[in-house]
């Protein structure tokens, strides 16, 4: 594990307060999570828990992970990438960093492995680590008869048709100006993060996460000229379903449905505070690409 | 309108009685419908009915489309691909040709536009026409618990996941060997008539349609590695859920929708009666595909 | 033709001094750019000529495209994207303004077809106009043993094997860090303008032209796993040749070509000053890739 | 090592009389190869060998390996899949069976790694092996003023352009009839055998080895509505360039280069004689595909 040279713009503020979120499964979990607070306990530092990690260790007063508190140094998900796209879309809001420690193999977003948690948070300690941000999706949910709903998104907001449905009709305006009227199995609309996840599957290209930008890409497109799309992140882009079919949602994060209809609407734009990622093993975005997607391997 | 020189092996029999199906929209169909029947009739041609159409003509008698009688010379669909496929798969296991007239725009099936019918029937009554065969696809259905089914399809049979689901785990066996397991939205096992449909959307190739083979091709693999894979016609093919997930659909042809469950299986296979196609234009595959998919327009 | 709304911010200067570089055909050519010149004199604008131009009007004075004067307040490209091109990487370093008239079908580049021109002049000199500006791109080309030379680009550089040769390995690094080891048949640095070229046959995303991005796409690489990569314009970019073979070359906006060996490099980055284009016509970069690509059509 | 059953059709003749082709390298090579051949006498074998081995091993009597007489029982090719191509060309019409020994990775043609050498001729002595027959494609190669040229291949025909050009005109004719009018950087034929060969890296599908077809792709076309083309061996395929471009070849096999101008002209179809491919192990096409490919790797 390579340190990365302490980064002073980084070193916000020295780490006192710490959320624990930890999902690991019911056998090692409990025990990993315990050592886990302990050490930080030994070290000086408060640690507060989500509910489902407060419950598995007996502890009081946990809180759900979506509302943490504003005043936290840092937030430690032990899980994937889901737990902490989960996270993200709490602490961005909040200027709270996040730090992953990935139970499974490597993950995009968590940044260390089980073998390299203590050695990590030493480092985070000690202030020996860097801050990547990582920009965030807007998402204005426009239900017909409802009020409006506002979601934050790290990875993707994507629209996909039922199962049985044969094809929709997706019209989308970028600032106002319908660009396409995609005849397809969905949109996904995604972030940079998001550009390795389910548009890669569509066919879409990898964003460095250092892009400020939207791929919009359509998910099988009955329609050959169409491609994928890369956006500036000043843009709003908007999406409208052509005419109504049973079973047609809206997907954000691939952790939310939501219903969409031909009268809904949903604006995306980007969110003015991005996620702080946590860096501290100095492992850059391509060598996370090579182990995950075996990217250029023969 | 080109006529091709009369197939001496397509002359299989002079036309006495045909099927007349129509799918023409409310305002000026029965009237077309109408001018069709007697115009058969006026060439000493019996005319039968499916339901609807006889509803629509106030007709006696009218059959299910799906169970024309096997004495039959000919079928004409009048309306769009849909309604031919539909009426191929009853008519190929009975032997009988099928032609198409189109109303809509022109079809990769369909073989005359509205303005060249009666020439085309004329012709087709001359024995100036030949049979294209087409290969269809035998799909056996076993329902855990449940007798198995059978089904005849011409263009697709297509795993998906419902509009929620994340991705689901698809064996796939050839002739008994498991030759990969795809974690997609889904996988199409085409025909080559069904190769320039939805296989197409899912980046799959087009089949010539005198080929005898089967496309089978993921829908938005997550493994970047798979490609879109041809196999003859020879061989047995067998789809499997991995895992069980919700609202997984079997759909044949974009018409039949089944349910399809962890237990369930499906088994594809050539059928060894291909469908017949009447072609009286001399229009080729090729001329189809540069109106249909704008093929090779810069 | 709608006007948009005069920009402040565009209105850097009235229109005194122009240079009109003509690529018109020897038939049409010389009348259509002799008229040109005779109108914008008529409006009191100085004109002046490119070699090739002044030679087929009789001009004297005629200057190589590639050394506009710096004190222009517009360059005039009557011809093709391709004029176009070559007019940009000597405009965008001197500050001037260039408009480009396509006699061809429509371009990406150039604003106006041949029944607009004079129109869209009056709007250019009434100050009713906006600035467009595109990216552009420093080549930094190091051949062993030779002094290293610097070029400027609008749409792309791309380094391809000879038409013998079977594959070429190479090797890309950004920022120092090498990201990837493509064997393929060669790769393609685009900007966003240089998105729609090339780069898109080789299946890579379009960008908007806002961006402040480059994409890096492999032409046929033969590792499967191996995407279009969109990286933002920080970055520096460095292309070698894994091993040598025969017959490399860099070619540049298509137009110039350089041989590339295997102690060769190349290093690409963002150019600190975009061209700008002028925009009366508010027609949108959709639209024109909706004429140009057939984008969307069904 | 699992053997398959003795195929009673695939033991055509005892195996008396060898072809024994090595190209292993100058290290190991010449060992490699007498042991191999003394082997194969101590098994009353009769062996004869092409020039480049007669002459690495001091044999006499060496013939060019596109000489290979016709009463021969098998040629043995020790040497990657390159080496078997070529072999494969002169053993088709000669009706000799092919088996390969690959020294470097496991290969798709060559059937034995390195340690199953002894075991697989064993097997072969025995009989217990199959033969596995690949379509072959007869290239009738007509240059403008020359004697029209025959050749043989197992893989691919490839038209491309050289690495300064900008795109060429390909015209391609399915039995007489103008299919698409490509402008690309080339074309590509392929035999299924060909299918996972450059045609992989320019998006075509995979074709089962038993497919008796030929795909038809075209290498980073400009037009978006191309797709790769699956057709039946029953055709003839016409490839002409459009306009002459300097530096067009025709590479078949990606060993053979010859050049490809605006009078020329290629006639593609399949040859009458298959390859014969030796199997002994068992080991099926997908599982290839796995390791070589990566197919399926997450």
């Amino acid at each position: 594990m390579r340190r990365p040279p302490a980064h002073p713009e980084a070193r916000a503020r020295p780490v006192r307060r710490v959320a624990l979120i930890a999902k690991l499964g019911p056998a090692e979990g409990p025990r990993l999570a315990r050592e886990l607070a302990a050490w930080l306990r030994g070290h000086a530092v408060e640690v507060i828990f989500d509910e489902e990690t407060a419950r598995a260790l007996s502890e009081e007063d946990g809180l759900p992970a979506e509302r943490l508190p504003a005043g936290l140094d840092l937030a430690i998900v032990a899980g994937g990438d889901g737990t902490l796209l989960r996270v993200a879309r709490a602490a961005a809001p909040r200027g709270i960093p996040v730090l992953g420690v990935n139970f499974g193999s490597l993950g995009f977003l968590t940044e260390l492995q089980p073998d390299e948690i203590y050695r990590g948070l030493e480092a985070v300690l000690d202030g020996a680590y860097r801050l990547e941000e990582r920009q965030m999706l807007r998402v204005r949910y426009e239900r017909a008869g409802h009020a409006a709903q506002e979601y934050l998104l790290l990875n993707d907001a994507v629209v996909t048709k039922g199962a049985l449905a044969r094809m929709i009709e997706l019209l989308v305006f970028v600032d106002g100006e319908e660009i396409a009227r995609y005849f397809s199995d969905g949109l996904i609309v995604a972030t940079p993060t998001g550009s390795t996840a389910y548009n890669l599957s569509a066919g879409g290209p990898i964003l460095d996460p250092r892009m400020r930008a939207f791929v919009i890409a359509p998910i099988c497109p009955h329609t050959m000229t169409y491609r994928p799309l890369v956006v500036p992140e000043s843009v709003t882009i908007e999406v409208r379903l052509g005419r109504a079919v049973e079973e047609v949602y809206l997907t954000l994060d691939g952790q939310i449905g939501l219903p969409f209809g031909a009268s809904d609407r949903v604006r995306l734009e980007a969110h003015p505070d991005p996620v702080r990622l946590v860096r501290v093993t100095g492992r850059s975005f391509f060598e996370i690409l090579r182990r995950k997607l075996r990217w250029g391997e023969r």
